[in-house]
């Protein structure tokens, strides 16, 4: 059936060529530049070296190829379908189709195959350095002498445009000092992107700042020459102890007569004309989306994957009998369960933090509730960009992860905020482990693509934002978040906690890990916050999201605070009790949770005749959706000054909080209603 | 008065090295380390290259500094206050108190002589960049053979922090393009970072790096040695087509005989005993806040800036004399006015606009705005992250900023959302310009804390931000906005607009450009929008942000609507007509806008007693707070297919907007009160 060599590695990429350009054709949308000129790359790479299953795309000892330069979907749909994953011609003659399995760009979760959601540019690389590390730490924690069951590669195709974002550096500098050697990336150096060449944008000398970054350089090869590219990854798999990047010199839309080596290619359809003459040129004679039954047999990697994923099999059975605890736990592992006895010992400790009611800030609290869980979770890895003492991300006898050592837990990802989030994405993405990261909430500016990136994806990440209002003092308002938290909530699929103390913050962390398809953020103070007193049924409502810290009988309005402001309203309610207006305390430290509750829960906790007032400090516009009528928040930025001082100067006091209360009700409070 | 070179090099870094950290001490907050590092570093620049007139911190042809490594901000306070800035010594002893001049990081307009306001890492260095390309562009302009009106340096100092940013590589790529070979950065190379020594995070070969992408690399010389700083920005000066990195091997907390060369010097004071301890190792006599009067004399800078300046102003007149209406047009862009007749070719432009009635898309309409902008305001230099050809943001004869080319006013920043905005920051603070550049709104993501600075220091940056939500189509949930214009309406002063057809873009366009002390965010769509009819009255009322775009005699009920949705609104209300149902549309171009109009207006646009529905193909949380009781919007991700069968999908259609008003006014409508 295989034909020589070099035909049949043409017509393979011609099948890739062919199935891109009538796909996109027919979609009247996409890009089909980058697809024709990355086939022979993905010859090279899925003929030749990746280690996959295409009937068990679950296999967690697979390789793991990321489409860093997302836009270039038809390629990996292509791929995916004549490879032999679950993938059928129908859906790709429905790309870009509403319900498809062939969305615009790879969606991980909706197509079978597909590693990571890409699109958004250089992320793609930065998961990837993340399943890299997760494939590293897991073989170091798991694999025994002459047991080698954790044993993958990543491989990444990307492009001008994912070198162009700054996040690329990140990665590849973190790549570079993890020394992840078995991580390779393929660059598509077509010269072209949107804009025309290259070169009057983007005149990097890609391969000096790689090596700069302690890579291994391959190349310039030919991109077109499924030998020479071959050769090249054997070199990259050869690379011990450092990551690979191979750059593969192509002309974007090679094949099209006309458009080929032309930013023209890049993003729309050829058109049918052009079609017809890159055909001819091509010397592909079968229909759009027909692959002639040899082309197609070539390409079939099922039973190629069933030997790959079976001799794997062999050696994990072997594990297994040898090291059954190792091997049941690497099970759980991967599998996203947390232990059995995990949420009992979780509410013995919320419990216990509830009773012992210390004083702490809340980003010391989050330490605390780390050093609860982390020894009995395993898979939590945690992490700082370069703020470990102050996010408090670490934990007693943590260890780190850094250049030079390995055993440990707390990752110093260095000033890489968005860098961290897209690696943590990568981490989840890989499975095995639990990421959590640290910086101050402002700087979730940086890696807020990431964070939704994870939100999209249904990620367990957790995002550790300390230094959560101008209460953090001096540093002053560049550092002073002040619509980060709303900005936060609005994020779909994100959960936002902001804990007012101990028991709240080991909710939140407990909701954030027992919680397996949503990524969660933590919004943490820098100063101490008081504890609060619940009974039992309080401490369980923390997991509402929203609940009655503490009421009155007949309460004539209700204050709604989240985080450091609690403490605050409680104080109000109490100033407000001696003037004889009873009103309740409504703790809010998740509006994400609470918005899931039945309504009938919502309506309890804030009764829609109620006349409400929040308080958090920060920008005020979400609460007019709980049907606040006023707001004691921050509309403008911060100021460098003592935090307990502007506190005060921005009005957050307890008396300036109840005149507000006093004013929203509308009268004067009438005493004979008191009743306590 | 002088005295030995060596000598008295090292008591003037000495006198920045005291204030630094007694200042620090006595706020019990800041960062010593720093500064106490880079004081031979600053002793080079500031006593022998800065070209500045503390007197007179406006002077435009004034050499720019920026700290990069913002919250080393004792060492630039200390430098204005002993050269002779208008920042007493009272100032330095009140370091980040409330209402000081000295808050925890630099704020432009705050502090003279802070050109820029820094913290966030990495920004600095590009905002550099921008002031040291808006130079370029301005020499290439207005100076004339003989007369170098414009010629000045830009000077960076920055550290690890801002290396291991991405933003980074965004900005030295971008620079190394440009060739901005009067752009000179000094690395503090200190070898520390928070979480400790970085070569376990941070490996690079930052000389390979910059070398990589067109930088001329000096050193690493001695960063305590003088006579070796001077010696390599000397050698900086010299470099005639490309940027400078100076790599300065330093100490951090330099003279602390315990802390130097420790993360424990950077972010927290010395202590009272280990600032004696380097007093004594110093042998710095002088008590907190004194400096020795010959010690101030040398660094007092107040005659040679008069000096500098003085020989400059005689070239000004000199070419003022020459070239008339070139001083005169240079004057008046540094100054930040429009031109005299500006405002009334604009508000002929948006009658125009509204008689034609165009149907476009709003990305459309803005190139159709800025093609009309462009030729009156030659101060506007547009750009985009290598989407030009979807932001629209070129316009006919408008050439290119790149490499290469110049005489250009449109930018190829390349896929470089971060770098661009902060880029466009830094032209801004510069002056000469007002900046402007696209990107998909999506990827605003990426520029947030860009935009975010913008804002917070009040500068005049336009962000087009096109495809603008799920109407966008095929591209799918990545590249679709769904959170985005809530989010960014959430920054406080920044104007958000999201016009629904050409003359509301046109006002856009006009605010963004005419409020000197705001950034801008224009919300656009990819697909086409109707044009709306509109008497002049309300035509001029765009203005306010939200006014009522199409009314009924006793409406029943208002549908709010931005953007794309207004047409939807518009179709809504002619079959809530048909049903007897008199319904008001309001057009709320800008939410941000509308915010500032006086009460009166808001309520007599949206009366508080009218049922009112707000439609945004955007998050639903913010609309409440505009008194509306149900939204239709969108509060998941979207999906990948053709835009119009996507806005159907998810109900933007007018039989569904007119049920869910009909719906909200709670009764069936009421035949005998349709009135038309």
């Amino acid at each position: 059936m295989l034909r020589p060599d070099n035909g049949q590695r043409n017509e393979l990429a011609n099948a890739l060529r062919a199935l891109a350009m009538d796909a996109v054709q027919q979609a009247n949308s996409g890009h089909p530049g980058a697809p024709m000129g990355m086939a022979e790359m993905a010859v090279a790479l899925w003929t030749r070296h990746l280690r996959h299953n295409p009937a068990d795309p679950q296999w967690w000892d697979r390789d793991r190829f990321v489409l860093s330069n997302g836009h270039a979907s038809m390629l990996l749909y292509a791929l995916l379908h004549l490879t032999g994953y679950d993938l059928p011609i129908e859906q790709l003659q429905r790309f870009r189709q509403r319900g498809s399995l062939t969305p615009g760009h790879p969606e991980v979760d909706h197509t079978p195959g597909v590693e990571t959601t890409t699109g958004p540019l250089g992320q793609g690389l930065t998961n990837a350095v993340g399943m890299a590390l997760a494939e590293k730490l897991l073989a170091d924690e798991f694999n025994r002498p002459g047991h080698t069951v954790v044993d993958h590669r990543t491989w990444v195709f990307l492009g001008d445009g994912c070198l162009m974002e700054g996040i690329s550096q990140e990665a590849i500098s973190l790549a570079g000092v993890w020394k992840l050697a078995k991580l390779t990336a393929l660059y598509d150096d077509n010269g072209i992107s949107i804009d025309g060449a290259v070169p009057s944008w983007f005149a990097d000398d890609t391969a000096g700042r790689f090596a700069a970054c302690g890579w291994n350089v391959v190349g310039p090869v030919d991109g077109h020459d499924v030998a020479a590219l071959d050769e090249a990854l054997r070199e990259a798999r050869a690379s011990s102890d450092r990551p690979t990047l191979v750059i593969c010199r192509t002309t974007i839309g090679k094949g099209s007569p006309a458009r080929a080596g032309t930013a023209k290619s890049h993003g729309e359809p050829l058109g049918k004309e052009e079609i017809a003459a890159t055909r001819a040129a091509l010397g592909w004679p079968a229909a759009p989306f027909e692959v002639p039954a040899d082309i197609a047999a070539a390409w079939n990697a099922r039973a190629a994957g069933a030997d790959a994923q079976g001799a794997w099999r062999a050696g994990w059975e072997a594990y297994r009998s040898a090291f059954p605890a190792e091997a049941a736990e690497l099970e759980r592992r991967m599998s996203g369960q947390l232990p059995r006895d995990f949420e009992g010992d979780l509410q013995g400790w919320i419990a216990e933090a509830q009773l012992k009611a210390d004083t702490v800030a809340s980003r010391k609290a989050s330490q605390k509730s780390i050093a609860r869980l982390a020894p009995a979770l395993p898979e939590l890895l945690g992490g700082s960009a370069d703020l470990t003492g102050s996010n408090l991300t670490d934990w007693p006898g943590c260890g780190a992860v850094r250049g030079g050592e390995s055993g440990g837990r707390h990752i110093n990802y260095g000033v890489r905020e968005f860098g961290m989030a897209a690696i943590m994405n990568g981490i989840a993405l890989h499975g095995g482990f639990i990421p959590f990261g640290g910086t101050f909430m402002t700087f979730s500016d940086y890696s807020r693509n990431a964070i939704r990136m994870a939100a999209l994806m249904n990620r367990r990440v957790i995002h550790v934002l300390t230094h959560d209002s101008i209460g953090l003092g001096e540093d002053g308002p560049t550092h002073q978040p002040v619509e980060h938290a709303a900005s936060l909530r609005l994020i779909p699929n994100l959960d936002v906690w902001r804990p007012c103390d101990e028991a709240e913050t080991l909710v939140a962390w407990g909701s954030a890990v027992t919680q397996p398809r949503r990524p969660s953020a933590l919004l943490l103070s820098r100063q101490n916050l008081p504890a609060q007193t619940r009974t039992p049924e309080q401490t369980a409502a923390i997991w509402r999201g929203g609940y009655v810290l503490s009421d009155r009988p007949q309460p004539r309005a209700a204050i709604l605070a989240t985080g450091s402001e609690v403490g605050l309203a409680m104080a109000a309610q109490a100033l407000l009790d001696a003037r004889g207006l009873p009103v309740r305390v409504v703790s809010m430290p998740s509006t994400s949770v609470f918005d899931r509750q039945e309504r009938a829960w919502r309506d309890a906790v804030l009764p829609r005749d109620l006349p409400s007032v929040a308080v958090e400090a920060g920008v005020s516009k979400l609460w007019a959706s709980y049907g606040c009528t006023a707001v004691l928040g921050i509309d403008r930025y911060g100021e460098s000054a003592p935090g307990p001082e502007l506190m005060k100067a921005f009005g957050f006091t307890p008396e300036h909080l109840a005149e507000l209360v006093a004013g929203e009700v509308g009268s004067e409070p009438q005493i004979e209603r008191s009743s306590n």
